[in-house]
């Protein structure tokens, strides 16, 4: 039974857990936020945190809506990259608050997930045994076989749920390094939603910019934060404080609702983020994306497929404008183009693991063209 | 935020529900329970049930273990088909108890899921609006858009709960008829695992044998017993009794245990299980299938792996000699052809729905070349 299968797991992760916290023996315990550099990538900024493993800085907190700054806390996107020798790797950390959606499994809102490089680049992933019951969680990760010579590892942080504190313990007889942060890498920076945050993938590695930064063996940037992006110009003119291979504005999924958010509004909200990133930024690459859920193979839902149709409509029109003003190095991916079909999602907006994979496939496809240029 | 979303969505349902519970008017409902004639499809039973929705039949709980008779009152694999013209659809439903499992959805789990079949035979999936926070889950769908004309609704069930009563409501000026279960067409018959009872779908029209049907157009019977499919007597007798268009067998992620489950054991499992639905059936096809997560390409951890292809070398050997013996129309389902990779499942053991999706294509060109003959 699921269930027991699950307890059993509990069990064996808990004690492992046990055993760990009341020796101090047998293992040794990482702690990133003491390493000497930075070591969480998927983020920009590496210090001047409020917390340790927030997306965004603490100094822009008050000029940002209470829940853009809340979600910031989120460490969606995040990872951590390390080398050890180990086959056996056991995570604990603690968050503020276990995030529980109906949409959404626990595994991503709160667990993390374990996959491995090789020197040739080729990624494999490694299934763990979880641990939720009490307030510190626990990733278990058993008999790793290695593929060949390992390049790194790569641990994906919650998608949902903001990250207090995390250990990862090896055995002590183990090597453990962390692998620092690439800072000379120009990341892609994306601005979005609840869907770029990673609903509903089913785990972590699987949220679509987490699938992208695989593929493209480059940094992303995740600023999606749940319902709230909506290209304001705090945010975008932080991007634009970031030297960037390519910015993606990917928010119309929180811009659909015609009430709060007009024809003319989300035309100026697109056209005033791309004129911020070009002024500062007069040749890197920017991608404008229509909401991926504006079809209707999708569902027979009318009224929201007509929300999502106005703002993609919107989107175009305001995409062509921008390219006959003069704007260059400017892109759109079109919904058409992620090509959702009614698997696609699992509630008519947030994609399951078959639109994630559909999404970050699009991307990988307009990126590589972008970026080969 | 998809909090605040989620929010919406419940207080809206929750709206229509107590707008329909205060008045009993605007909206007239529809009880499965007391329809004339049998309405619950997927499943084999309709009369003789400790519970309405029971997969199995009361007569038969005693010479089952317990959890699989505990198991057999979810309601996995189940849907009731409707006609209606009503553009808004209010599912109201109870179920025992909520089930929460780290990497099973809520929706999955304790859900429903509707689809929508035209005359010529295309499937078409519907969103919902939900509500779990109070005893009784609403799911709201509204402003449907028809693509032409309708053959049927589908409401599927929770894959891991168990409904005490579900009613289905639609304006009182509009029209709704449940449509019969058609007896006359015979069903795949399908033993198996909590694989088979949906986990990890991200809802329950994503469950393989959901799928399955909706592709071939036949009734799937889901007797997938979750950590509890494994090849028992009882069982396989009561599956013998029905007169099926196949029968599978997917059973071998719950025999993995080399502890419980010897290469004898296992082999004998397999050897009676055939011989039964053969000597009853003698020209029904009976398809055995690996378990699918038998490939090193899923993930690195070694030890699963390595349980899970011993039980598939044992069915392949088995299959050989049940070949040798004589046996015909016995078919063989490798992993390899349903083709798991490292984004297919979400735990190395449970397909999330790009495993579902491949699980159920596999299975269909499968049974699309079996049942041609």
């Amino acid at each position: 039974m699921l269930r027991n299968w699950y307890l059993s797991c509990v069990l064996a992760a808990m004690a492992a857990g046990s055993a760990l916290a009341q020796t101090g023996t047998g293992f040794k315990l990482y702690n990133p936020a003491i390493a000497t550099f930075p070591v969480v990538g998927g983020r920009e900024w590496h210090t001047g945190l409020a917390s340790f493993f927030d997306r965004l800085p603490q100094r822009i907190s008050d000029s940002l809506r209470r829940p853009v700054w809340d979600l910031s806390h989120n460490s969606a996107g995040e990872y951590i990259d390390f080398t050890t020798d180990a086959t056996t790797i056991d995570v604990s950390y603690k968050v503020t608050h276990k995030t529980i959606l109906a949409n959404l499994t626990t595994i991503a809102a709160n667990g993390v997930d374990l996959y491995l490089q090789d020197v040739s680049g080729v990624w494999y992933w490694i299934q763990g045994a979880w641990a939720f019951s009490s307030d510190t969680i626990h990733f278990r990760y058993d008999h790793i076989q290695r593929p060949g010579a390992v390049k790194r590892f790569r641990l994906y942080l919650p998608l949902y749920s903001s990250p207090e504190w995390l250990n990862i313990g090896v055995p002590s007889v183990n090597s453990f390094s962390f692998v620092p942060v690439d800072i000379r890498q120009r990341p892609i920076v994306i601005y979005g939603t609840s869907i770029l945050q990673g609903a509903s993938a089913s785990r972590p590695g699987l949220a679509w910019s987490n699938m992208l930064g695989r593929h493209l063996s480059l940094p992303i940037i995740n600023l999606g934060f749940s319902g709230n992006g909506q290209l304001e110009v705090p945010v975008t003119g932080l991007i634009a404080t970031i030297e960037a291979s390519a910015y993606i504005l990917d928010c119309l999924p929180n811009l659909y609702d015609a009430e709060k958010f007009s024809d003319t509004e989300v035309n100026r909200r697109i056209t005033l983020a791309v004129a911020m990133l070009r002024r500062a930024h007069p040749a890197t690459p920017i991608v404008l994306t229509e909401h991926a859920d504006g079809l209707s193979s999708i569902t027979l839902d009318s009224t929201y497929r007509a929300k999502y149709k106005r703002v993609n409509t919107i989107l175009d029109s305001t995409f062509t404008a921008l390219v006959r003003q003069g704007y260059k190095r400017l892109y759109l991916l079109t919904a058409k183009q992620i090509g959702f079909t009614d698997n696609s999602t699992i509630d008519g907006t947030h994609p399951g693991d078959i639109g994630m994979a559909a999404y970050a496939k699009a991307y990988e496809k307009l990126l590589k063209a972008i970026l080969r240029h």
